[in-house]
Parts: structure tokens; C-alpha cells; sequence
């Protein structure tokens, strides 16, 4: 029995050796001018646990992370960045190096038409009219530009949680979706916790219950190691 | 020599003994939706690093604050906050009942007029408009409810420092206006240091050299407590 729980944590400890993997974390931010800017409520918690816990388990990992304020994770390159269109330059620039990509980052999904290069004054009751637009969709650039990586992506829903998860898994050529209720409380964006499913087809679901985000990183990684192709230059 | 220093290290500790003092810290955050705000750069640090001075000087301190990462100052009652309306009431609850108001938070000018209850789509290349609107004065509700207290107001400027300065404190009757230009680098929002003009008029401007926010604190706390009337009790 002792032998057999060493063996399989040794066996673990190695499982991600010689792969390299991708990760997004936090939030991004979209400047309304030099002081305001739209942002959400994105700790960055998740993506930093599943990057920490591949590092260990032998992947070579690259966090790409907006502004959190957690400590980068011990032998993870850690690029950051701010602003959506930055987030999917970096990811673009080294997907194709990558095996695995998780985005787990709250890329914000509106960003404004225009930068105010001066600080918006307030004027009496004057309203003030935002124009946002949509920012890039870099899972639908990242899917144009797939060959041989598998691709998690991450859908954060407050109301039909599983069929909009599914929606996102196929129209962007996901191979699983980690889906999380934000209406939930005590779970998901600032806590240490999460209740996800993981998604890869209608009927292919499966329910997680409430556990740690280390936990749920764990599991994860074994499951996205199920699915990837067999490492370059093994057997 | 050193008996002078000594005596006036002494002096200085106790020089606000008896004073209750409310300050403001922090950025606001207003809700566009379940997972997206509005908010700005505003770390907190000068509002946190001013409350922990007038402690350690004799003050009895009470800090609202928006969203940080800081830690409560010892001995500093702390009041969190998000949203502007919500320092608005916080402020006005407290405000009868102190000595001297230091407005350092980065009060959020506008909010979103309505609030989504859940999470905004995108919907392809749709843009979105969000109608915002000025949140409260909370300086100007203040003025309204003066009778003996300073009231010393912060503005975080990127053009016409000065001129924007003294026309807010005119407006909303400050007795101290502390102006910083916020288009200067390494200076100003998240920065350990600031460069700040202490306004009292359009003849009376005190500018200081970049020091550290600390340094700013013990300054603005001398000018303050030559401004304040004597304390209620004393000769």
C-alpha cells in the first residue's frame, strides 16, 4: 500500500515533464483615461495555482498574468500585462511554442472606443456617454492558429452556466471547458475556493464538488494529461 | 543638542493627543455588472501612510477605506468601502464627531447609471454604451455640515495642477488643499513617494520636493495642526 502511494506520486510528480504549458491568469484592465479604468473582480488565484502545480509536477510553464497581487509561483516565467489586446499579443506570440493553453484570465470582454490622454473632468450632472467596444476574442485567434495543442478555456457565467459553457467550447474549437457559477457565493473570483465542471461535449460532464483551487488544478492537470497526444519523442 | 531633539521628538509625539481624525483612503469601485467596475490607480498608500502618523502622534484615527491591498494601521479603526455613495454615507456618519476630515481617496466622479444584474454579453462586434452619471460630492455635502472642523481635500491632477486645485478649494471650502500631478512619473498612484503642493490660496503655496508618502504625511500633519482651532478643553 505504501509502496503503491509512492509509486503514484512519483508517477505524478513526472507526469508534466516535457510539456509546456501556456497559462492566462487575473484580470485584464482597459484604460478610460490616465487615472479610471474598467476592469473585473479577477483574482488571478486559479490560473497561479494550475502554473504552480505543473511547475511540479515537470512542465515547463509561461504564466501571461494581469495585475494581480500575488507572488509569481517558484520556476514560472511570469509576462504581464494590462490590457486585452496586449493579452493576446503575448498568447499569440508564444502559442505556437506551447502543448497546452489555459486561459484561465477574465479577459475583459468591452474595452473604450477612445483613451482620454487628459483626466475626465466632472461637469455639474452632466452624464457622461461611454463607448465601449468589444476587445480581441483571443480564443477564436488562438483556434485559427492550432495544430497540435489542446486548449482549455474558462467560462465564468451568472445564469445558464453549462449551456453557455457549451456554446463557448464549440465555437471556439475549445478541447475542455472549466464552467463556474459567479452567482454562487463563497466560490470562484477572490476565493480560495471553486466549484467547477468540466466540460468537453453535452455528454461529457463532469461536476466537481466545492474544493480548494489547488485541488481543482490538480485535477485538471490530470485530466487535460489524458487528453493531450503523447509527447514528442516518446513511443 | 540632543536634549533639544529629544524634547522636540517628544513634542511632536504628542501633538495631536486629543484630536479625532477621519481620513479617506483608497480607490471606489462602481458595479457595471455581477463581474465588471469601474475604478482607478489610487493604492491607498497616502490615506493609510497620513492615519498611521496621527497615531503614532496621539490622534484617535478613523479610516475609510476603499478596496486595497494595505494592512489596517495599528490602532486605526478601520471602515471598508466600495462604491462613491457608499463612502459618501460613511463619511457622513462620522464627519459630526471629528476634528480634522483629510480627503485622500480617489473618489470614482462617475458610476454607471444602471446596474446589470447579470453578467453583459458580447455579442459579436455590438459595441456597448454605458450612460454614466456624476456620483455625490462628498466635499461639497460635507462643507454643508461644517462647524469646527479643518477639512483638507486631495486633487490628483494631469493639466493645470494649480489652477484645478484652487478652484476646488474655493468650491467646496478646504482649508488645505494637497494638489499632485498625476502625468508626472514615479510619483503620485502606487508609487512609496509623491510631489504634492500644500494650497492654502492663490498666495499661499507651500511646494515640496518628491519625498516619501510618509514624509508627506508628517508635513501635512504639522500644517494641519497649526491650522486647526485649539483643542476643545485646553486654554
Amino acid at each position: 500500500m505504501i509502496f503503491d502511494a509512492i509509486q503514484k506520486h512519483l508517477a505524478q510528480a513526472e507526469d508534466w515533464t516535457g510539456r509546456r504549458l501556456l497559462v492566462t491568469a487575473g484580470p485584464t484592465r482597459e484604460p478610460i483615461d490616465p487615472v479610471r479604468f474598467i476592469t473585473n473582480h479577477s483574482s488571478g488565484k486559479m490560473g497561479y495555482a494550475i502554473a504552480e502545480a505543473a511547475r511540479k509536477r515537470g512542465a515547463v510553464v509561461t504564466l501571461i498574468s494581469g495585475p494581480t497581487s500575488l507572488d509569481a509561483p517558484a520556476g514560472v516565467e511570469v509576462i504581464p500585462c494590462q490590457r486585452a489586446s496586449e493579452m493576446r499579443d503575448r498568447v499569440l506570440e508564444r502559442f505556437g511554442e506551447c502543448d497546452v493553453l489555459v486561459m484561465t484570465a477574465a479577459v475583459g470582454d468591452f474595452a473604450p472606443a477612445d483613451i482620454h490622454k487628459e483626466k475626465i473632468k466632472k461637469s455639474g450632472d452632466q452624464p457622461l456617454l461611454l463607448n465601449l467596444q468589444p476587445t480581441p476574442d483571443i480564443l477564436k485567434e488562438v483556434a485559427a492558429h492550432k495544430t497540435h495543442q489542446t486548449v482549455v478555456g474558462f467560462a465564468a457565467e451568472s445564469e445558464n452556466v453549462v449551456q453557455s459553457a457549451l456554446g463557448k467550447l464549440q465555437r471556439k474549437h475549445l478541447d475542455l471547458i472549466v464552467a463556474n457559477d459567479i452567482s454562487a457565493p463563497g466560490i470562484g473570483f477572490q476565493s480560495d475556493f471553486n466549484q467547477v465542471q468540466l466540460i468537453r461535449g453535452a455528454d461529457a460532464i463532469e461536476v466537481l464538488p466545492r474544493l480548494t483551487k489547488r485541488e481543482v488544478a490538480g485535477i485538471l492537470l490530470d485530466r487535460i494529461r489524458d487528453l493531450m497526444p503523447p509527447a514528442r519523442g516518446s513511443a
